[in-house]
């Protein structure tokens, strides 16, 4: 099986790309390639297959259409313009989230191989006019451009599907914590930094009171999530290729005694507390409670404890300084 | 105002402009000009105010911006290509409904005058997983290429509404029934073209049985409902600027018998009954049964009774052949 995974040097390219190397079966089939396409591309690999790294610009459609030269049989679509950014620049993400989500749609339609492909699409799909808790089945009402972006995604996945051009999962991920790495312009940034900088020695502000709900997931268990949407039968999903992830509910103030409680006062003592009310009004939107059922019935899984997020954080990808 | 009609030539765009003509006012301001764009251009009509008749395919960006080198204050996006076409030609639906749209949006966010836009979208939104009784408020999965397209007009009308670019209004419109002149391209066509034509002493073939339920409004009133879709205010339909356009649920046996009990039973006479898979295929997945809440209780509105929509039909549009 040939991968191609675009958005191959974010941290969950990467961790796809580690999971893939250490256990090199897809679907029940060996993987004999892997494409890591990036903005900028990617650090060499090591693997049991051969791995290519490729600068490519997702939003222009002939360097897309170079990615599918040898056609892929599993796309990862997980590249995006985050929300903070988006919002801040509208025409950036209607050209990558939009546009780019549109480039692959079609230079995965025109390679005639009926490619699986897994689009990451997001909590930002829900809001608005939706109830606080979110059941599968109800419109979504994305409060951002990054959200709609992703919905569009969406739809148009489930039409390529439909026509039979590609075999589409889209999985709307829960904010994912502990992200590891550096603060990013996502808007739900402050979710992972306040847990990571400060386990790494460093400050981080929370934007939002501790009573503020979180609907989340560990990046080890968004990894398995997304190596199961491309396995699952496709008939599994019926009519609708889209799903909401299983993830948990908590509050900002239960997850730091999660840390707190793992290893102890010193992270948490580094949290500030200053109010962002363009954070807020962009996080607030997005909904914290969700029952997703199909997603449940179909083998995806959510964590168990945020202190399990916190041990996975220390094991996989703490750095310290 | 300055209003532009997209699929002006049409037979919604041009009862509307008519509407408008008769009674130059919208929003409490008086029209001051119209132009009607189509992919020819509409025959030239008298009206109290300039009215300017423009080819233009929608599907081409510097075509669309020229539409509003003297900026519209209310955009009646109706142009589209129909189910029946988008489903054959999947290229010339995503380049018209789903381009052609986004052409109009970022024409009227350039022009920076925050026009008013109402966009017609369809009953084709709904299908598949959403519940046979369609409520405000279930996820919209379209069953075709043209209710996929048109929900991503929903979404990007949304985005824009929401961002400030343009004012929008999308409503779902029900199947149009009884549209005057011939058969088109639509998967609905039927639904029309065994009462018109049949009335103008021709044969019409239903490729559905008696019992199959539709979904459906007259032009009048379908027409009034445009026409307040621009100017209800904005604050009237809260976050979610796209909703279910009241309609009436019935029978193609029960509009038979109520063509019949109008104008007796010559017309019923002329109906052939012939299944069509293809056809079926499409229609049998949109809802035909709607609770529209939201648009009832902003003064929209449905009709009576389907003898009104035969009674209507003979005194505005039957062509006696």
């Amino acid at each position: 099986m040939k991968i191609l995974i675009t958005g191959g040097g974010g941290f969950l390219g990467q961790k796809l790309a580690a999971a893939l190397s250490a256990n090199p079966m897809i679907a029940g089939k060996p993987v004999t390639s892997l494409t890591l396409a990036d903005l900028a591309a990617p650090a060499p690999m090591d693997a049991p297959f051969r791995v290519e790294c490729v600068a490519a610009d997702i939003g222009d459609a002939a360097a897309v259409n170079q990615l599918f030269t040898d056609a892929p049989d599993v796309i990862y679509h997980l590249a995006a313009v985050v929300s903070g950014a988006a919002e801040a620049d509208f025409d950036l993400g209607m050209r990558v989230n939009l546009g780019g989500t549109m480039n692959i749609l079609e230079a995965a339609r025109q390679a005639g191989n009926v490619p699986i492909m897994v689009f990451a699409s997001s909590v930002a799909a829900h809001g608005g006019e939706a109830p606080e808790v979110v059941t599968d089945g109800v419109e979504l009402n994305p409060q951002s451009s990054y959200g709609t972006q992703k919905v569009i995604g969406e739809k148009l996945l489930q039409d390529y599907s439909r026509k039979g051009f590609v075999d589409g999962r889209g999985v709307r991920l829960p904010t994912v914590t502990i992200r590891p790495g550096v603060a990013n312009a996502a808007a739900s940034s402050f979710m992972s930094s306040i847990f990571r900088d400060t386990m790494q020695g460093e400050s981080a502000n929370c934007p939002v009171t501790r009573d503020f709900k979180v609907w989340h997931s560990a990046p080890r268990t968004i990894i398995a999530n997304l190596l199961l949407a491309a396995e699952v039968p496709a008939e599994a999903f019926g009519f609708n290729r889209c799903i909401n992830l299983p993830g948990r509910t908590d509050t900002i103030g239960d997850m730091i005694e999660a840390m707190t409680s793992v290893i102890g006062p010193e992270a948490e003592s580094r949290i500030t507390w200053q109010g962002d009310p363009a954070v807020e009004a962009v996080v607030g939107g997005w909904r914290a409670e969700f029952v997703p059922e199909k997603a449940l019935g179909m083998g995806f899984i959510a964590d168990r404890s945020f202190e399990d997020t916190v041990r996975w954080f220390v094991e996989d990808d703490i750095v310290n300084k």
